[in-house]
């Protein structure tokens, strides 16, 4: 059996954080004269009281010496449990959603994903928007935290590659969480904090550029507004989403060394060149692209393409123009950017720059070992030979990932949607990003219109993109909960 | 250099043989009183001619010692070249295709696939339609001993594991092949006999069951009439396609022994079990689907069921009634079913029941290593270990399998498709079925909608699913190519 009681105490803590939180919209609500400020606040107590019970349940346990399984129980509980709690405001506020909607957006808000089933966004409360916000902030961070700390550690998809750029290679998963969130927490709110400037003096309000900055940094994309980024029809908070967009997708280990001043190994690194690489070149086609079809040129088209290139690859999904009315070839490549997603320890979703870069070198190698069968091609990285298992991991996760994909869009479908809202949804939730294709969850559109079990299934499957499938997974293996 | 020669001189001989044959529709349509049989004669002679000098130029070189590059373009040779001159009866004859169109029908005959761009096939000329049956025929014993003679060699998607069921372990290609080929043909006639013959006392005329017993164990597809096997409206042809359609879907090698009275390796076949295991799955499912939605009960129920899981998990695309109208649960069920296949050493095309069953294993031992850093867990497959190098070849293969699904989905979107064409078009051809979905490529449609370039592209599709991907893009490789 798993000893619980370290994990009860960890979530304790969390949901008490969570709880602590919810005064942030209370007061927000109190500022601007809302009623609702109660809501946040009987949520506070609640949340906050389950946290100390928790906490109290698990206080003198072992917790310092929390093991692999204990930690795989206390990632995918987090993000399940975290999500009922924020639900609370959703259900109660004057949104007034049923639980599973309240769930998903909760979900949808810890996740980063930004996929909403609230419409009439310019008329709600701020308590409410801000919450949306804050629970995109309070999942990156937690994102990162968990790529950074625990994912190598339980080798998943080739994670184990980045082991060797941390320097503490205990197996304690705790103080090592703890030694990252520190150094890494800072960054976050520095990063944060000129964005929300940046939007400012671009001509946001300062609750809207809070707000969207929020979103931006945890490349999460709820707005405050049912036009997204396009509500302010201004290019310089576009230019400024786009550049703190990247900032969210970039590896957040690497910032601590670009604050000290030392950009070279920023630079240097080979998943921001590639991601970077990749966003130039896809940025050409769109622009190209829009120039062809006679919908915008010069700066325009470049700015457009450039923000919705970005946008996705980021996996924040924030809208400035509707791209699915540039024609064809502009779905298939939203396809394609979706699948790709940006930097390991960033806020983004997506299957990675990095291990878009493995398959790459594993499919050639086996080529060349085909025609070669007494060679011998190791597969590279950054021009570094890397292990088999490390390839092997990226392999399994890539068929998962791609298997997981089709298998809840053939859900969807069989649930009674056409193929184009199933396998959007399906990818868009998986990678994390927000918005999908078509009539029912397009980019003019919301989540609100799908039935409560395509909602769950889409819930499970941010969770499942977010915890990068194998953390989820294991829980279901019998043998994980045998001894 | 590569030495083309030993490749020019086979080639030669398949050319030759392929012209010879085209005498057959010659004489079916001499016999039917129509004047298209000057076209076959016309073409066997361009065929034969080009053939008999092909193996001139190529007659002395050291055929007996075809080396692995040799093979390995040789093989995408072979449907190349031999899809271009089967093409030539479709432009010459009453069907008036240009190229694009008749080579693709061409190569949907030689690689099983069964997608087609003529209609009106009830008022055809007999020749035209014998043709197309006589070239799924041709090209389905032809990837038979492709599977068994070539592919364990080379390594290619966890073929390697069929290796040891052969007791010839030479690397001499040709000898390999030809003393394949001359144990499995017989069974391949027989086979098509017994079919056959079941067709006509099942009520088809002599024509329409030599016709439908080529395409039927070849898992073809093509048919003589518009309407597939559902013109005949007969239960019992439907139940004999049902069994002879599983016949084809099964390990040609074992029946090699079956017919020497010895039943026991063909009960015991790992693939085989697993294979029939998920057509009785499947066709239970799709049973209760139709009695749950009012569509059919008892008996039809099952038969129609069955009929649509075997005709599209062994990828022949006969259709008996229209599935599409069955509901949004059968789409969904056509892409898990098309992407399972059938038995490897068969003529059935997708990604092949012990890759599937590789996977599954695969991936359950990766979530206990997970689990377990420190533990062994080797991936099994019929209860007995296999190498890493197995399952990094299956792994690879199947990633790639699923990219090249999206990839030339993306693309037909990308040329003005909506996704549902894309997806189902992409898929039929890569796994060799034939009908697609919705209403440009659906069972009551066909191909000819499409324009050029689709086409193009759904025919490297076929090619590609028909040579398991990698045979195909080796060449592509600078390095194959140097020395």
């Amino acid at each position: 059996m798993i000893d619980l009681r370290p994990i009860a105490a960890i979530l304790g803590v969390l949901l008490a954080i969570l709880g602590t939180t919810m005064m942030i919209p209370a007061m927000v609500d109190i500022v601007a004269g809302k009623g609702d400020f109660l809501v946040y606040v009987a949520a506070a107590v609640i949340t906050a009281f389950v946290g100390f019970s928790l906490w109290l349940a698990g206080r003198n346990s072992a917790v310092e010496r929390l093991d692999l399984r204990q930690a795989f129980v206390l990632t995918t509980a987090s993000w399940v449990l975290l999500s009922a709690f924020a639900a609370i405001p959703f259900m109660w506020s004057e949104t007034d959603l049923p639980f599973v909607d309240a769930y998903f957006e909760a979900m949808s808000g810890l996740t980063t994903t930004g996929a909403t089933v609230v419409s009439h966004l310019d008329t709600r409360p701020p308590g409410i928007l801000i919450w949306r916000a804050f629970l995109h902030w309070y999942g990156g961070i937690g994102i990162i935290v968990m790529a950074m700390a625990l994912l190598p550690m339980l080798q998943i998809g080739g994670m184990q590659l980045f082991r060797a750029e941390s320097s503490d290679k205990s197996e304690k998963v705790l103080p090592r969480a703890a030694q990252m969130a520190k150094s890494i927490v800072g960054t976050y709110v520095l990063l944060s904090l000129a964005c929300a400037v940046t939007y400012i003096v671009c001509g946001m309000s300062v609750f809207d550029a809070v707000a969207h900055a929020m979103a931006t940094i945890s490349t999460g994309g709820f707005s405050t507004h049912d036009a997204s980024i396009g509500y302010f029809h201004s290019p310089a908070i576009e230019y400024a989403a786009i550049f703190f967009m990247l900032a969210g997708s970039l590896p957040f280990v690497l910032y601590v060394r670009v604050l000290a001043g030392d950009f070279s190994r920023m630079v240097a690194n080979t998943e921001v060149r590639l991601f970077l690489g990749l966003v130039a070149f896809f940025t050409v086609i769109t622009t190209f692209e829009q120039v062809r079809g006679g919908i915008a040129v010069g700066e325009t088209a470049l700015r457009q393409g450039l923000f919705n290139v970005v946008s996705i690859m980021s996996t924040t999904g924030f809208v400035a123009t509707d791209y699915t009315h540039w024609g064809p070839p502009t779905e298939a490549l939203y396809f394609i950017l979706l699948f790709l997603g940006a930097c390991t320890g960033s806020t983004a979703g997506g299957m990675k720059t990095f291990r878009i870069a493995i398959l790459g070198s594993a499919l050639a190698q086996h080529l060349k070992r085909i025609i070669y069968p007494n060679g011998v091609f190791p597969v590279r990285y950054g021009g570094q030979p890397i292990g088999d298992d490390v390839v092997a991991s990226v392999l399994s996760f890539a068929f998962l990932y791609l298997s997981s994909f089709m298998l809840i869009a053939i859900a969807i479908n069989a649930l009674g949607f056409d193929l184009i809202t199933a396998f959007s949804a399906s990818i868009t939730a998986l990678a994390n990003v927000g918005p999908g294709l078509g009539t029912v969850v397009g980019p003019a559109q919301n989540f609100a219109g799908l039935p409560d079990h395509v909602i769950w299934l889409l819930s499970f499957g941010m969770l499942m993109g977010r915890l990068e499938l194998f953390t989820v997974l294991v829980l279901f293996l019998p043998s994980f909960w045998r001894r």
